[in-house]
């Protein structure tokens, strides 16, 4: 069965020594494993991240995060090189506390958490963002030979970024990079509002599948949304997809006017039970899932 | 049956009074109105808009559009009165045109699409800002009295704006306005991101419900995605909506890496059967509902 797992800030951010308590209530909300935001540096050392975890009985994967100052896409030479020593710096963290996937929206491009508003890219400029991301990814995929670790791109929805936002353009950019390192991730939160049809796109992302995220369409718990889980988990199962699965839930914005519901916020009260609950209907629907 | 039409810049945009021979397809593609973006000062006649849709077959209604220099929700005293001088000059364009409609997010607070990221927002300008958006609400409403106009309030999902992202926040917002020409319109495009359960979201705005958008969740045409057609249709059929339904495609960056799809491109082919297709399957939907 898939391992289950949760982000590290769907408990806390920045996530730091203080917070290593928290691995054990996310075990025994029963999770196997803890998606950790790749620490900034100075936040948090990955060596002792990986020991406090798996002495709580998890494991860690990363998530990585990109900016305007560190972006593949960038129109500054500087942002790009920038870029890939960052993914370079993932791999080290990650080789350091034992993660074997680096995931996330690798390319850069991003929008809306940038503040940066869509506007036209011509097709030369196309051309060109695309090389520069193919190069930053083959270059920091060269890095990552002779490790453990993969890279996994992450299309983003359209208003996060303006460069991938789909399971086929993941495909597409796998297919420019072509190393053995780099992998898709998809996260269901996103391929709600991208893709036309969720399992063709888990079957189309097929071997290249390395990591996933289970995520309600607006973010809450599982089971409190519209996603149909049963036919998510019959297309991992079709795909063959025996890698971790992350749940995302931070939705805490409640129905009050006037609150950013996209912007991060700590956790209100405990949620272990419902973290817990979302990790027993997944579980559920996975096994269904192998039976059909 | 209600009727169907189309938002003016699946065609154009800007749309000018070169466009209005756009009128005529739109009727030929089965649509019963076109909904037109409120022109910006100098940019069309609203009167000779309205005759022209007239002349084809058509009636219009009116989408507003916010920014940061008209926003009711705005820090900035000027920003605000804008916003109500805004408002103001829609119902007078909807007045010279024959739309009965103002629909939108005309809160204010827009996020992606003017470069502004979700910040935190503290429970004492939280407060403020709805206090703000009541009071420009209903200055804008008290200007529509004695008119056929209405304002619906659109929630946005959490990108595009950090005011209103539910059905359950738009009816808070029209209790507290609490004025006859205020109401509430639903985009099934935001909803796919952020209600719990839509048809539940539909139930909600119930009575308030006075204009409606029919979107693929990833704003293709009909049937291209994954929303459920059918109990949408049952759903409005119950809450007894017998106002407009708008379909608004434009997905247009097909499957290429870097292109901006939250950006709005013109169509780069006639999509006209495209459309008309969207209409018949809203129709034959709408029908079936009435039959269950």
């Amino acid at each position: 069965m898939n391992p289950i797992g949760v982000i590290s800030m769907s408990y806390a951010r920045p996530f730091t020594a203080a917070q290593f308590p928290l691995f054990a209530r996310m075990r025994a909300a029963g999770m196997d494993f803890c998606e950790l935001l790749v620490p900034e540096d100075g936040e948090l050392d990955p060596t002792a991240a990986g020991r406090a975890a798996r002495h709580a009985g998890l494991f860690l994967q990363l998530a990585a995060r990109v900016n305007l100052q560190r972006d593949l896409a960038s129109d500054d030479a500087a942002a790009r090189v920038a870029g890939v020593d960052y993914l370079r710096r993932c791999v080290d963290v990650a080789g350091a506390c034992g993660a074997t996937i680096v995931g996330g929206p690798l390319y850069g491009a991003p929008l809306v958490f940038a503040g940066r508003a869509p506007t036209t890219i011509d097709e030369a400029r196309r051309h060109e963002r695309v090389q520069r991301v193919t190069e930053g990814l083959r270059a920091a995929a060269e890095f990552a030979e002779g490790s453990d670790v993969r890279f996994a791109i992450e299309p983003l929805n359209r208003f996060e970024t303006d460069f991938c936002n789909t399971a086929r353009q993941a495909l597409a950019l796998c297919t420019l990079v072509d190393h053995p390192a780099i992998g898709i991730m998809l996260d269901t939160f996103h391929m709600n509002i991208e893709e036309d049809d969720l399992e063709q796109a888990i079957r189309l992302a097929g071997p290249l599948l390395i990591h996933f995220q289970a995520n309600e369409n607006h973010r809450g718990f599982l089971g409190t949304g519209h996603i149909a889980w049963a036919p998510i988990c019959r297309a991992l199962a079709e795909a063959g997809y025996q890698g971790a699965i992350t749940l995302e839930p931070f939705r805490r914005t409640g129905h009050l006017l006037s609150l950013p519901l996209a912007q991060w916020r700590p956790p209100s009260h405990d949620e272990d039970a419902d973290l817990r609950a979302s990790g027993d209907y997944l579980h559920g629907a996975l096994h269904a899932a192998r039976r059909t």
